[in-house]
């Protein structure tokens, strides 16, 4: 690796994961997943592995306080980590988290985080066992990393989609780009159809936990991750690890209700924020055709929640949008941590 | 819990981390050990213990830029929990990290702290499987948590210690405390004696993951801390999860040999940063006064490193220190997080 003297903005994300990918080496003894993935997997006794994650999230980036609760903060801190252990069909099992806040901030604040991370977490059948909390004269930081387990047959990765695979999402997208939308409008009311469930996903997303579990279980999927930065960003992102592309139908991608009431109000394309907004945490599965039909079952009667096929796995390795006639659109630009 | 809306200031790490105890819960099934220690504690398949813990430093609060390089900087990340691990008498396996840096801040840092904590994880026998990387306008923070393991019969905990007992710790102090006095002052050449020593104690900490090993395999401590916060913020901290008190002798406390070459060179006193300075990063270890002995002489025999006891455990809960003449002088402050 050669030294590289650009700033971040100008080296992108992905890039830069790349070479941090390169820096910690290859998966190797204990190590089945390294860093790449949506969590780390390493071998135990048993026959089980263990998953590995963590999300940080910065006030004024990922959330303002004026916006969401502290318990919402803490919420949404947590359920990030528990989707990364969706993602890769495995159950959470316990969470830490590291707080950087000001000497300024009452204790009612953190102790709201604090409560909306053990809630989180409970909720999915986790336990907050630990953390960190230091004093920072920058904005308020909450880290989250998640311990989870997986059976080593039942691990799904970014990695193994097939060319003829179809490709599906849980249930629909947008709404949490929706309530982001309303919010940067000053909007957070009731008045506007759907702007209520709208902000409840962008402040409180719900992780597919059983979702995974379900989807893990039935064995036919060849690979998952979770739509934290959109299907714009993340489909690319699961067909560079499978070394293939992607053909996604728009009249095919699932909306959420919410996101079209809110769109619809504001004059704005709904499908631009489900494909672009991020942050549904929703799970990306591909698995062979013939299979397709029996996961999408096994899922809906497992947890009562949509998989919806929205278009094929593609040797070439590129990922194409096509039109209600069938033409190709330009792939949407996704969400980049540092900006570019 | 009822609600506190005072600043976190004038609240106080102690008791913001106790609050926090009360609202995670109590240790409950598979949690061995729960928030408040140094690190958790869950139970395996096969009667192992998974530890798990999280640190965080923040720019300007716990490492400068100007100061450290980022190698250093990842380094002392990974090395504060790593020593979190050998706290507990475990061994570290892996780590995950989350950075968050602004879009101006060069690729080469990025790269410089993750090889940091990479080779720091890599020197204790862990590996670093992943990690989070998030743009932000504040300052840098690097998170990260650890993942190691304890056979549960060796487990240590900051509980355990009883009156009589013998209090040790593992090395000597000060040194990392001289390297900030001295960075602070503006010198970081080699001129001062001592120096280069200090200043390799403050920004490359070695974290005693051998030393704790060894001091659970030999089976007679009873209770067992790092040194992060110092023996003065840190020790009453071992006495009051032990519902105990000590009596240590500030004649017998390790002083590193640079932290007094530095003291004697600025005319400070190397006592003083020995005891409340924090970042050395030693262990803190209890046992009965018949095994204190045989303790010492097993992890010198393993590690090399001295193990000197420093005082006793009494009953009555108060921590005090005796002067050469063996008169109580008071208790010196330690350092809190939040600046109070």
């Amino acid at each position: 690796m050669t030294a590289d003297h650009r700033p971040l903005r100008e080296v992108g994300e992905d890039r830069l994961v790349a070479r941090l990918r390169e820096l910690a080496g290859a998966a190797a003894g204990d190590v089945v997943v390294g860093p790449g993935d949506d969590a780390a997997a390493v071998r135990l006794p048993g026959g089980r592995l263990a998953l590995l994650a963590c999300d940080m999230m910065v006030e004024d980036v990922h959330f303002r306080r004026d916006w969401a609760t502290p318990h919402q903060i803490g919420w949404k801190a947590a359920a990030q980590n528990l989707s990364d252990i969706a993602a890769m069909g495995g159950e959470p099992a316990f969470i830490v988290a590291s707080i950087a806040a000001g000497g300024d901030i009452s204790a009612d604040v953190l102790e709201g985080i604090a409560r909306g991370l053990a809630q989180a977490a409970g909720d999915y059948g986790a336990s907050l066992v630990g953390g960190d909390l230091v004093g920072s004269p920058g904005p308020v930081v909450v880290d989250v990393a998640v311990l989870g387990w997986v059976e080593s047959d039942l691990l799904l990765r970014r990695r193994g989609a097939r060319p003829g695979d179809v490709v599906l999402v849980t249930g629909a997208l947008g709404a949490s780009a929706a309530g982001l939308a309303a919010r940067q409008r000053g909007e957070a009311g009731d008045s506007i159809p759907g702007l209520p469930r709208a902000l409840q996903a962008h402040h409180q997303p719900r992780p597919r936990v059983a979702e995974g579990r379900a989807i893990a279980a039935a064995r036919s999927a060849t690979a998952m991750m979770d739509l934290s930065d959109g299907l714009a960003q993340d489909l690319p992102r699961l067909c560079a690890e499978s070394e293939v592309g992607a053909r996604i139908s728009a009249g095919l991608v699932p909306i959420d209700p919410a996101c079209r009431a809110v769109a619809n109000h504001f004059g704005e394309d709904a499908l631009t924020w489900a494909l672009s907004g991020g942050e549904d945490y929703e799970l990306l599965v591909t698995c062979p055709p013939d299979a397709a039909a029996g996961l999408a079952d096994a899922v809906r009667r497992a947890t009562g929640a949509p998989l919806t096929a929205i278009g094929e796995i593609t040797k070439e390795r590129k990922v194409v949008l096509l039109d209600a006639a069938g033409r190709p659109r330009p792939w949407p630009p996704g969400f980049d941590h540092f900006g570019r």
